[in-house]
């Protein structure tokens, strides 16, 4: 099978402020509520998910992820609304940059040799 | 400093047939008459310069490097007129998809810590 991927990283300071895996690991933590969870559910090391999210928060203007310390449920983490409009506007990006040469990448899959 | 990057990546049964690094290598090669020669010019080893050449000429209908074994110079290599074709869709590929989200990245990176 053949495809085209279009991949946007954001660089800030020689950290990718953004890409594709952030971008997945904030819907996943948006979803679990948790890093833990969050990075079970993409088959990532605890360790690995916290440092994406620590270089997210410390690249940006405002927190993106916010974390809570102990409580009922020991803790858990949530996207900030501040993360939740970055998020949109990076697949925003994502999805404009595919539809932009859509006709000319299916051009070059075509010169594939399972095509 | 900050910016972005928009990567194309054209994958082909789990290879990347052609993206960033080999389109820098393709324009090397062109430039530089040989692998060897443009290898060392993008400070790669001359195995991964071959393996990633060989993984172009595999992927795609028609082979993308040519090499000419012996002969007074020692070899050689040039990208073909097909290769040579597949890197000027891939360039417009990735100018275009740039262009067309630059509004929205400058957007994107207002948002980050140093700007």
């Amino acid at each position: 099978m053949s495809s085209i991927k279009i991949k946007i990283q954001l660089v800030a300071n020689d950290n990718i402020a953004m890409g594709p895996g952030k971008a997945d690991l904030l819907e996943a933590i948006q979803q679990k509520g948790s890093i833990s969870a969050a990075a079970l559910s993409m088959e990532m090391s605890y360790k690995r998910a916290w440092d994406l999210v620590s270089i997210m928060n410390k690249s940006f203007k405002q927190a993106i992820i916010a974390t809570a310390v102990g409580g009922d449920k020991g803790g858990g983490a949530q996207v900030t609304e501040f993360g939740l409009q970055i998020l949109a506007q990076y697949r925003a990006i994502e999805a404009k940059a595919n539809l932009a040469v859509e006709g000319e990448t299916k051009a070059l899959m075509r010169m594939l040799i399972d095509c």
